[in-house]
């Protein structure tokens, strides 16, 4: 059985560690795979966007434990979301709708304590909740005990641009990668006709305005959008760091116009 | 057998994927799970800091290796602590301190040479004895063989704070975590009345003197001091990272007067 | 079985998590070790040396999977190269050389599409070949299945200094370890004699011509050469960062005088 962890804990502190006792004091047999801890701090969407993008490469039956969770302590919900066979852990709060949003899914509330270790600390629900309740799904037990199918889990609001005027938007970074690219959520199911429109998006004091379909078309130095392999649009800067040049940072809000 | 991997080599070279091969060479069954390798340089307080944090989230039998080692290639022994049915292995540095220091323990110079990497080099202890030697200890080899039962070994001086007058203590930074949290050395059980006393932590130019119970009752821009969940005192920045403002260093020395 | 992988991904994004999940879901019992996911971008060089200096505290039978790829969408090769009992993955552009250069060895131009994952992206080659060929490898296909040996593999250019006059050479940074050592390309077999010449490195402003046998015989803030536990010569700073002093790079060349 195979659990992955996503999280926003990183990699100086012990706190992944620790999960990672939880998990195998459950289930010794578990083969655990971290997709990443270096989410920024709190930025549900980045979570988000990288779980659904890596669910789909492992095999059904894996746990997918994504633990980005700004309200821990509060009354959020803990809830577990079944897709194609997939199983998934974590607040609701969003970081598992890019998953739910797109796929036939069901939703329940965790709310067997049985399967929580004692006593449940208020700051940390990795090590309390999340990871024994990965445990135990990959131990065996079934999703039906942990706790009640429910509907009302939350839709999120960094999925998609929002309107905010007749050819304006309000997009979100979702991720910047290692290279520098600045991933956001226009996706090319929502705006799949860049290529013949005019559009403009403001990063800071620059504004792109340029589509390339590939790299080698670009100018040393210029930034352009393209679209990136998960489908939505990045902005790279030809041999350069695009998120350094523009100064910008995860979850921030950019302001793209299309006409 | 589950083997954990404490260390302050980093994630870029190849030192830790090194220790993995020589264990699982020799116990291919191994489940090896990385506490931490962010530990700053040489840093042997906050290494024993994250181990004691951490061993009571895995099972018994497991193998913690903790390597934090400014001494290798002098005379400082390798040893073995048997606490609570799990097994440490680290120098003897004071590293594994955290752990003996609470608990009844038995602790073992490891001197024989037969579970060792051959040739010994001078500066890499951590693939030439402590790797096999954890690897041979999850392969089960009992822990009688590995060398003589000793009782000289380190005890440390960064675990609580030093005397230093009649109301000032001279404390110490344990670890800074990824929020720039800084975690002291000053622990509830020695200090468990300061919300009814008056006190005060010199870190650089500022003055701690306030104690927070929880995060949401501080203001914007102060520094507090607050209980972690570890039993630590913690110094934090509400909404801001408190180590970068002060500019303090994992190991650094405060003054901390309580009246 | 065990795997490794090293490569120039980082652990920010979700590209090594997913490779792992295509390695477990066809290798389930694949033990997977990371070496190191921080090599620089696309420093070759630098993939080459790390696995050079690790490969051979694994057991036989080890799958090495080196994905550093500045080609990657091009028509440089995927090959397969067994030394001693080892398997190595990677691109044919030089990433595996260290290794091969020094044993005997047998190199295959992977070419069977079967065993690939579909479609193959013209970006993520870690994830559509080499993941899952080193899946396979892991669970038994055999080399002879991948594809036909061949000769023309890439000699690369970064294995030593090139002469560049009679007492001058070209070397290179392979790499800049945790603690700012800068590691050459610079190697005992071909400059054993350093200590009864004279010879100057070039770095930036700074020269170093001091050959340190260890390094309590160093002044501090002097920088020195010593010879790394790899055979090559590194310079170091005594007390300090030398690649934060000297504020290079890996990869860059360095000018190299001996007479």
């Amino acid at each position: 059985m195979i659990v992955t962890l996503t999280t926003d804990f990183g990699l100086s502190d012990h706190y992944v560690g620790v999960m990672k006792g939880v998990i195998l004091g459950i289930c010794p047999a578990a083969q655990i795979v971290d997709i990443s801890h270096e989410v920024a701090p709190f930025e549900i969407g980045e979570g988000a966007y990288l779980i659904a993008q890596s669910w789909r490469y492992f095999p059904k039956k894996t746990v997918h434990v994504v633990v980005v969770d700004p309200g821990v302590g509060t009354s959020r919900r803990p809830i577990l979301v079944e897709v194609g066979g997939h199983y998934f852990l974590g607040p609701d709060n969003g970081v598992l709708s890019m998953v739910y949003l797109q796929e036939t899914c069901k939703v329940r509330h965790v709310t067997n304590e049985k399967y929580f270790l004692h006593p449940v600390s208020r700051t940390f629900h990795g090590r309390d909740v999340f990871a024994p309740v990965a445990g135990h799904l990959a131990a065996g037990v079934t999703p039906a005990r942990l706790g009640k199918v429910v509907q009302d889990y939350l839709k999120p609001d960094f999925d998609k641009p929002h309107r905010a005027g007749k050819r304006t938007w309000i997009a979100r970074i979702l991720k910047i990668d290692r290279f520098g690219n600045i991933v956001t959520n226009i996706h090319v199911k929502d705006f799949g006709d860049l290529a013949t429109r005019n559009f403009s998006l403001s990063l800071g004091p620059r504004e792109v305005n340029v589509l390339a379909r590939n790299y080698s078309e670009t100018a040393p130095g210029e930034l352009f959008l393209i679209l990136g392999s998960s489908g939505y649009y990045e902005v790279s800067l030809s041999q350069g760091n695009a998120a350094k040049s523009v100064k910008c940072e995860t979850g921030a809000a950019i302001e793209f116009l299309v006409w």
